[in-house]
């Protein structure tokens, strides 16, 4: 019982069809005409996920990309995709279908986006390869609604391969570049789904732990007047006769909105440094997740409430994202993230000890190298079972100048990293609120007043003892799922030898 | 009774107040060392907005600004401001306070931060000037934690007069350029604390809507190597050894995220537009809220999850901002905003009739004139009662090349703008999916193909119908508040003049 919207589509296919005079079912399939938002059926799709043993029976419509084919004999079996599910369908010589059908099915080209109405049917035996296990759908009609080119760039199947099995048979997988250059068939597959998905619910998880403390979301200027941290690896604006500069940070802004009596303040947004380095780590932009508060009397009341809102964020994944953290598992293998409540705080002079001890040779006013930082990480899991800590009171002479030092021992400060998996994802301190400090260590930095004189005057009109930090996200999505690369989890990276897509 | 803490406070205190040892209340006030987090103190700091008769005869801590300060006699009357709740508090020469406590309190700079400990009382007539007004609270210590400079670029009394009373009576008001010079003092207003937290609800709002409907939230990259639409107004950036520039819109990257299977995707992020324009409603950036939505049969189906958001918005921010509503209207007196459910949505050529009723002589195919915008928001008002509604079918002349023309009129297209109280706020479409019809589209209206390669491609490999907008932050927040200038609701706006601070 071919529906007027059927009648109308079988009218646009393409001619050859048409002239199939014999083919008894010639209006069940066809290439569409162009969705130009002509009618509004009342057809309801359902969903691929929704096919269940629940609907077994049921005829239903579904708008799937159809993920692979293949004939055999007067069956075609697809596989429709959606998303991360998927459900095998079957067009089979029939009632419905004509050997013709059957053909045209069986050449639509992968990746196609069809409208398909079948009969849900329980199996008897499991469908192993597709999310939908339990049912198939017989197909009775068939439209391609946009139709892929017959070529694709790269396969979905190669791009959730995991490596150890690609290296091991011999078979395809696909390397970084291919998949960046094509990303938009690369975010197809679960894995970038998957990774996607969560990288959303992070930065709402982020936000809805933030507010419901009371802090308040800003919006900072990415345009600004002057290079804030010194003018080194940043980028440069033409604006109109001016120049410009692409921030580095919302750090001022921030506390700038603290000055301003805001008192806890978040925003997220991109963060541009013009930093030459092509790290698995580095990013030419990111999105910082950045938090700046206000406190009463220690510098610890706000690094609570930060790594209380990596907890919330970690502890929310592990609720809400099981699913998207097993799907990437699959082609990733990692441990578990841990961590502990509350967060293990280290002191910078505790770690020095434990890296000694482990044979590191470093000064005690030294900054931490990416080697040493991965190696204490590793220390820390011995002993604590964390993935997750803060390292407390850095050295004041590895800090940036507005960093509070330390009022008990004047080589330390108010500052510290957080680290995920031996990385660091957060750097923050106590910033200096008094003008005259400010003053004195921005000259003991050599920086040139009169560069950051606005920074500065925020200050005099009555400024809150505050802290913050900020969180790249990339990287948080990175260490929390095993990742080892920023550009598996930034959309559309950009570093010094990317810029497209 | 001094605590231990306060003692230690007194010994910081400057020598020539140390010095007056007849000064039995010396203990009890002073400037306070620095706060570099050197002890966490039990002390609990009580907020101003719980000063209440609950607490009465209560000795409480609080922190708070020095609103005013006015000395009579053996009395100083102090207002403390938190935000934009404040209180009366009184240091009286008596058992607590000496005469030099009094004078002391009495010459602290307007702004500076204080730490003050009283005595919580029942007043029995309500005072009128502060937020809390039945109680006051009678100070038995007070420090200054951070001290103000003595003159203030701007008073803030000054910056919450309405205009008219301003202009009638002469009173001081201040300008923008004052106000945004000294943007840290600007925002402590009750105004500005008002606009930015109701802000910050109306991105809260958007995602809450948006998550509850299925939609992920992506992240787009700024930096981007060609310009998007056709190279006017665009931002150059000095890339490395190469030319880059500043993404005027997410909406290529939204339309990747569709056609990489996100279905429904939003971001929140700035937009970049180098318009040498310098009107009430343009910014050279400004926060884009942007939607992208794939749909099955008819845009209108995006249509209606816009604008349902945007209600979902409105009435989010009549129930939850009503005090901050109240606050801005005291200053900029505005109707309430009205609305219906569901949405107005008018055809281009139903206003046009409206308006060539009204004596606007306009063509068919012509676009709004600011004006005629605005005198449509009137009539519209007039006969529908809404400040919100929705204008579609554009004529296709007017739109960008990628907006998808009407099937049944090839002069109208299947695009549509949003407006409030009169002004465009949101500006949206279906867009073509089809490759063939965006190549000739493009090509239509004179554009370089070789430009827009990576755009046209990713509609290759199977593209589903689908449709969005973007809207615009400053001016949602502006016209829901009835303010007349984007200027007052960005934080710290960017303009062709104006890059500071």
């Amino acid at each position: 019982m071919p529906s007027a919207s059927a009648s109308r589509k079988s009218q646009e296919k393409p001619r050859e069809i048409m002239d199939a005079a014999e083919d008894y079912a010639k209006e069940r399939y066809g290439i569409s005409s162009m969705i130009q938002s002509q009618e509004k059926p009342d057809r309801i799709l359902v969903l691929v996920r929704d096919l269940t043993v629940q609907r077994a029976d049921e005829v239903v419509w579904v708008r799937a990309r159809v993920h692979t084919s293949r004939a055999k004999g007067k069956q075609c079996f697809l596989v429709l995709r959606q998303q991360q599910f998927n459900v095998q369908a079957l067009v089979a010589v029939g009632d419905h279908a004509s050997k013709q059908m059957v053909k045209f099915a069986a050449n639509i080209n992968k990746e196609s986006i069809v409208d398909v109405e079948g009969v849900v049917r329980k199996v008897n035996q499991k469908i192993g390869s597709c999310t939908q296990q339990d049912v198939e759908l017989h197909v009775q009609k068939i439209y391609v609604i946009s139709l892929a080119e017959p070529r694709l760039p790269l396969q979905l199947d190669d791009a959730i391969r995991p490596e150890v099995e690609g290296e091991e048979e011999g078979r395809a997988t696909v390397n970084q570049d291919t998949r960046l250059d094509n990303r938009v068939i690369d975010l197809r597959t679960s894995t970038s789904q998957a990774i996607f998905r969560l990288q959303s619910g992070i930065c709402h998880l982020f936000r809805e732990t933030l507010i419901n403390k009371g802090f308040v979301e800003i919006q900072t200027p990415k345009i600004i007047s002057a290079a804030s941290e010194g003018g080194a690896n940043v980028f440069t604006v033409s604006y109109f006769k001016n120049n410009a500069y692409l921030a580095q940070s919302p750090q001022l802004y921030k506390q700038m909105c603290i000055c301003a009596d805001f008192e806890k303040v978040f925003c997220i947004g991109p963060v541009f440094r013009a930093e030459d380095s092509n790290t698995h780590r580095h990013l030419t932009e990111f999105v910082g997740l950045d938090i700046e508060m206000a406190f009463n009397y220690h510098y610890h009341e706000v690094l609570e409430e930060i790594a209380d809102t990596l907890v919330q964020i970690f502890k929310g994944l592990q609720e809400r994202f099981q699913t998207e953290i097993q799907t990437v598992n699959k082609q990733f293998p990692c441990e578990p993230f841990k961590f502990l409540e509350p967060t293990l705080r280290l002191e910078y002079c505790e770690a020095l000890a434990m890296l000694r001890e482990a044979g590191v040779e470093m000064g005690d006013e030294e900054d931490l190298s990416t080697p040493n930082e991965k190696l204490l990480g590793r220390l820390v899991k011995e002993k604590y079972d964390t993935d997750f800590y803060i390292l407390d009171k850095y050295p004041l002479a590895v800090r940036p100048f507005y960093t509070m030092p330390d009022p008990r021992n004047p080589k330390h400060s108010n500052s510290y990293d957080m680290f995920m998996r031996g990385e660091e994802i957060l750097s923050g301190a106590q910033r200096i609120h008094d003008p005259q400090l400010l003053t004195e260590r921005a000259l003991h930095h050599g920086i040139d007043l009169e560069k950051i004189k606005a920074y500065i005057d925020s200050f005099r009109f009555g400024a809150p003892p505050h802290a913050g930090g900020g969180i790249g996200l990339e990287r948080v999505t990175m260490l929390f799922l095993g990742l080892h690369n920023v550009r598996q989890t930034s959309m559309f990276p950009r570093d010094p030898k990317r810029l497209t897509p």
